[in-house]
Order: structure tokens, then C-alpha cells, then sequence
């Protein structure tokens, strides 16, 4: 194997493993022996577990901005039509695994949080880049009257995140799309809907 | 000591440690130090670790029935105001504690939802109390005229705690109150405000 895929599976496998289990939860040697690579492989890559979990904030972070790019950015589309497949496409998703896992940027952030304030800050800055892009599609949305105007972009979008952030907990908890049902009726038909 | 003193001791400082580090994190040791009780104590008050931490959920739901209790049911004030108080007094507490550890309740659903079953019906039952509780103060307030009467009262109340729980999760991460400012301005003034 290239050096390069050795860093890619470890990674690829580390992501799968801590979006299911969780940072503190996923041992090294779980990650080495999924990957089948070498233990000491790990160290030549990552200076320690931490440096590990902060390349795979960027691993999350990469997926997360394919698909803002495919859903927020498809111009053929509505503004509302593109938020609304931004998110359904991903419970459509975890409908499939039934409701597990989650977000994995969301879970890092709970988990996270505060205990590390090299994660603290770049988890923080990861929702902020999706802050802005839906900010940018709720402000386009505003232009084209498909979005009422008397919202705050950012404000909005913030709270765009909030909301969908809880919806995505109370549906692991619940096992049902039930509240990703009462987040689109409210969020799309009542907050964003021009009044 | 009583032999219940005991056991709420375990309770207390499992609730506090727990709350902060997460349940996996948390030593059975560690508990027992803190509450300087023997180890041996905590075999004879708990079956398994998990049956603490079922009974640790039910300590948390008090906290919050004991505030629900205060807040939603306070007939000396409007029923938005009543949901205001309820979740504000929380960001309160959370911002002199640098925003840190976030709702028990919450942070469990996160962590245990996809790993134990137990856990995962007991905090179902929990949340589902405090949408029980939230959808009766939308329902009080239709009448009033203080809220919107084209709401689903049990709709709003899964979209307020998925709102809230979000909230919670970008204070955590943002150190800030930012999100609930954008929380309080389009959850009260545009969702619930009657149209």
C-alpha cells in the first residue's frame, strides 16, 4: 500500500468507528485492526489520539460540505427546496440505520466540547462554515421571495441549526421521523414562508 | 449514616459527575469517592452500573419536573412568558458555568440512545413528559389568545424541544448565548406569536 492510503483507511475506518461509538469510546487498536494496518502505523501518522480526532473533524466536515455543496448550491432548484433536501436527504439516510449515530460533527460537539479546546474550536468553526452557507441560501432565498424578508439571514440560519441539531437527538431517542415532521412543517411552512 | 443517605449520596455526586463527564467516562470508583461512601456500598444500593445510571435519569427528570413545575405551571404569567422563564432560567445557570455540560438529559440521549435499550426508553418516556408538559402550555395559550391557534400544540412542543436541545448543543461549543438569542427571537416572536 501507498503511505497516503494507509493514512486514508485509518481514517476512513477511525471516522465509521467514532461516528458510531464515540471519541472517548473508540480505542486505537479497534481503529488499526479495522483498517488492517500495522499498530505502529498509527503513530507515524498521528502524533497522538487527539491529532487523530482533529483529522477526522476535517474527514466529517468534508462529507458535510459535499453534500451543502450537491443540496444548498443546486441552483436549479428553490431556495426552500434546497435547505429542505439538505436535510431530509440525511434522515432519509438515517432512516435506513434506524435513526443510529446521528451527526457526527453534532456528536463530537456534545461530546467534545469541553473537554478539548482544540476540538471546542475547530468543531466551532465547522458549524459556523454551514452557518454561513445556509445564511447565504436564506439571504438568496430572501431576493427571489421565497424566503420572508423580515428575518435575519444569520439569525436564521443559526437557528436552522439549532433545530435540526434536536430534531436529529430526538430522533435517536425516539426511533421515528416523528420530529423531523414537526421541524418541516414549522421550520419551512411557518419561519422561512413569506409572510 | 442512614442507609437512604447513602444512597442519595451516591445519587448526587454520580448525578454531578456524570452530568459532566458523560456516563461511559464516570468510574464507579470515582462516584464512590466523591460521595465518601465504601465501594462495597454501591453494590449493595445497584445491581449493575446501568441500573445507577437508570436511576441517575430519574434524578435528573425531578430537577427538571421541579422546574417544568415552576415555570410552565405559574398561572401569574402568560404562557409565553412561562416557556421563557423555563428555558432562559437554564441559559442563566449555563452561562455562569461558561456554558459547560448542557441538559443530563440531552447529553444521555446523545451518549446512550444507541447503546442501551433501557436507557434509551427511559429518556424516550423523560422527553416525552416534557412535550406532554410544553404542548399543555401551547394548548393553554391558544386559548388565551397569547399563542398562535393554527399551531399543533404536540407539533410545537416536539419543535421547541428540538429547538432547545440544539440550542444547548451550539452554546456548548460556541461558549456563547448567541444561538439562544436567535432561539428566543424566532421561536417566541414568530412561531408562537399569534398571526
Amino acid at each position: 500500500m501507498m503511505k497516503t492510503d494507509v493514512k486514508q483507511k485509518i481514517l476512513r475506518e477511525g471516522a465509521r468507528l467514532v461516528h458510531r461509538k464515540g471519541f472517548h469510546a473508540t480505542g486505537i487498536a479497534e481503529v488499526v485492526k479495522a483498517a488492517g494496518v500495522p499498530k505502529g502505523s498509527f503513530y507515524f501518522y498521528f502524533d497522538s489520539k487527539e491529532a487523530f480526532g482533529l483529522e477526522l473533524i476535517d474527514t466529517y466536515a468534508r462529507v458535510i460540505g459535499e453534500s451543502a455543496r450537491i443540496y444548498l448550491l443546486d441552483e436549479s432548484r428553490g431556495t426552500v427546496e434546497r435547505i429542505r433536501g439538505f436535510f431530509g436527504s440525511f434522515v432519509d439516510f438515517l432512516q435506513g440505520n434506524d435513526f443510529r449515530d446521528g451527526c457526527p460533527i453534532g456528536n463530537l460537539c456534545q461530546e467534545m466540547a469541553d473537554t478539548s479546546e482544540p476540538f471546542r474550536k475547530k468543531l466551532e468553526t465547522v458549524m459556523g462554515t454551514l452557518q454561513l452557507n445556509l445564511a447565504d441560501v436564506v439571504s438568496e432565498g430572501q431576493k427571489r421571495g421565497e424566503i420572508s424578508t423580515d428575518l435575519d439571514s444569520e439569525a436564521t440560519a443559526d437557528f436552522l441549526l439549532s433545530g435540526w441539531q434536536g430534531t436529529l437527538l430526538q430522533m435517536k431517542v425516539k426511533k421515528s421521523r416523528e420530529s423531523y415532521g414537526a421541524f418541516e412543517a414549522l421550520m419551512f411552512d411557518r419561519v422561512l414562508k413569506p409572510v
